[in-house]
């Protein structure tokens, strides 16, 4: 069950980034082409970022450069009302950078610095410490398996939030071709620990350790372990699953400009509303506009939005995404 | 006194980057703005692409990532003609950054990502080592005071291509705030070995050791340690000085676009075209349309230029630049 946002903030560990993003659609960056950036970013950044705008408590431990790329970050999550104490900076290393350009087919290429940036510094700080200590929920996001030192830090986390009576949700974040034993086995041991599962498409037969069944029989092997799964359907909306009930949320008509963080705000609305008190019915009806916005918006949190911006969005729906 | 190309190629050592520029005037990165890159740059890579342009054998020991940015700028050195033999990939770190934002007053605002990515790891490897084995001039670019190890590899360098013959030549590349005195002591070691130095501006007091002397006694102290200075007056031209001559050398009526990189291929034709056998007075008014047409280009190896793009600016030429 997922703990009420009065027990205290929802909290996330991992990358905090910069986009930068090529205007023009094609493959790579082996020429000089016309960008658009820099646009904070980061799954982790994206998600606490829009739960902190849906007026819940969110708070994120991370690592940014002492430059303003790093800065950008900070200041926008702390603007939106994302407790933003535990965000360390490094003295020496960048913040992660992450350059993305469209490929005519709807593909993405990427030149990353991450794992070797301020984002591969993440540690346990005492200001990270003190939020663990008051913190109602931890959101885990699958990129945690990857980048060094922060299973560790889940390790240390997760136990520490699920002892006092907090929730845990997982955003499982994760290509099949990028699974290796390690991560599976990670993997299993986050979902069978998890209040909310919040996969998007395949994620969801990875997460039951069934890669190749269809969706009903991963859902029923995931229910015995999960009680609330709310799958991300991207253009084609989104399901949830518990053990009583299916609802189909259909997604919202927008032109896409920019899917990146679409999942991420759909999900951190979702699971705010939720800890607010919400039943689960009226939460996805929330999430599909705050997924919806952010692909109408260039950045991946400058989509991020409060409720007010949804209305014009829910009145105008027809039921499903352009 | 200089090499002869025959003996050997110009070889150099230091980062290789790409560099990302901000397309509007202003202040720092914290927004996201119009940006125009991946360019080709790095100091010393825009340094050996002129030469090697310019019909030199010409040849950089550097280290860049497994990405786009690294193949972009190894697949301009190549086309270019330079030896890219000892170009090394690192296998986990990117190649490095420089995003640049002009600021109305001319000056200019930086995020780098240099220390910490592929170009902190240029080492001594057996391709490095073959390239020492050969070259006929080494040329030392004033970053590699500062990039970590890079010092320990020009003590292997110097004396190196000494002993077989080869000449030395020095962009001392520093700003007064940024000397040590351990920065100080590496320079005048370097300085006291040099058979050309080309220092811009207050450089030419610094590697003097005499940081606020007028001109003329600087260069007097100079000439009883190196044979030729090629002092950089950017917009003003240049000025030769030997123990016998002194030549001034207008600058080249152009329209500014991009300085960055002007001083780097102004020093790398007149560096060539005196080890192709030119005598000073005109590899001077070679260098001189070489920096003039870089200037003139957005990115700062782009504006690198073969003799036959000289023509028509030196045609052109009213003898200053706009």
């Amino acid at each position: 069950m997922l703990a009420p946002d009065t027990l205290g903030p929802t909290l996330t560990l991992g990358e905090i980034l910069v986009e930068i993003m090529a205007t023009d659609p094609g493959h790579g960056f082996d020429r000089p082409l016309n960008l658009r950036g820099p646009f904070a970013s980061g799954a982790p950044a994206i998600f606490i970022d829009q739960c902190a705008r849906l007026g819940g408590q969110a708070a994120i431990v991370a690592c940014v450069g002492d430059d303003d790329f790093g800065r950008l970050n900070t200041d926008r999550l702390a603007k939106d009302g994302a407790d933003t104490s535990a965000i360390a900076i490094s003295p020496d290393l960048p913040t992660g950078t992450a350059f993305v350009r469209y490929r005519p087919d709807g593909g993405r290429d990427f030149v990353f610095n991450i794992a070797k940036s301020a984002a591969g510094q993440i540690a346990m700080t005492p200001a990270a410490k003190a939020l663990l200590a008051k913190a109602g929920h931890l959101h885990v996001m699958g990129s945690a398996f990857a980048i060094p030192h922060l299973w560790a830090l889940l390790e240390e986390a997760i136990p520490a939030v699920k002892s006092r009576g907090g929730s845990l949700s997982l955003d499982p974040n994760l290509r099949k071709e990028l699974m290796t034993p390690q991560t599976a086995a990670r993997l299993a041991q986050v979902v069978a620990q998890c209040d909310l599962l919040l996969p998007s498409g395949p994620e969801l037969q990875l997460a039951a350790g069934l890669p190749d069944v269809p969706e009903a029989e991963a859902v029923a092997a995931l229910l015995t372990r999960v009680p609330e799964i709310v799958l991300k359907r991207g253009d084609q909306g989104a399901t949830l699953f518990t053990a009583e009930s299916r609802i189909d949320q259909p997604a919202f008509a927008v032109t896409e400009i920019d899917p990146t963080g679409a999942g991420d705000c759909f999900g951190g609305a979702y699971l705010t509303a939720r800890r607010l008190g919400l039943p689960p019915a009226p939460c996805l009806q929330l999430a599909a506009p705050a997924g919806a916005r952010n692909v109408t918006v260039l950045g991946p949190i400058a989509g991020a939005t409060t409720l007010p911006a949804f209305d014009p969005l829910i009145a105008s729906s027809t039921g499903h995404r352009t």
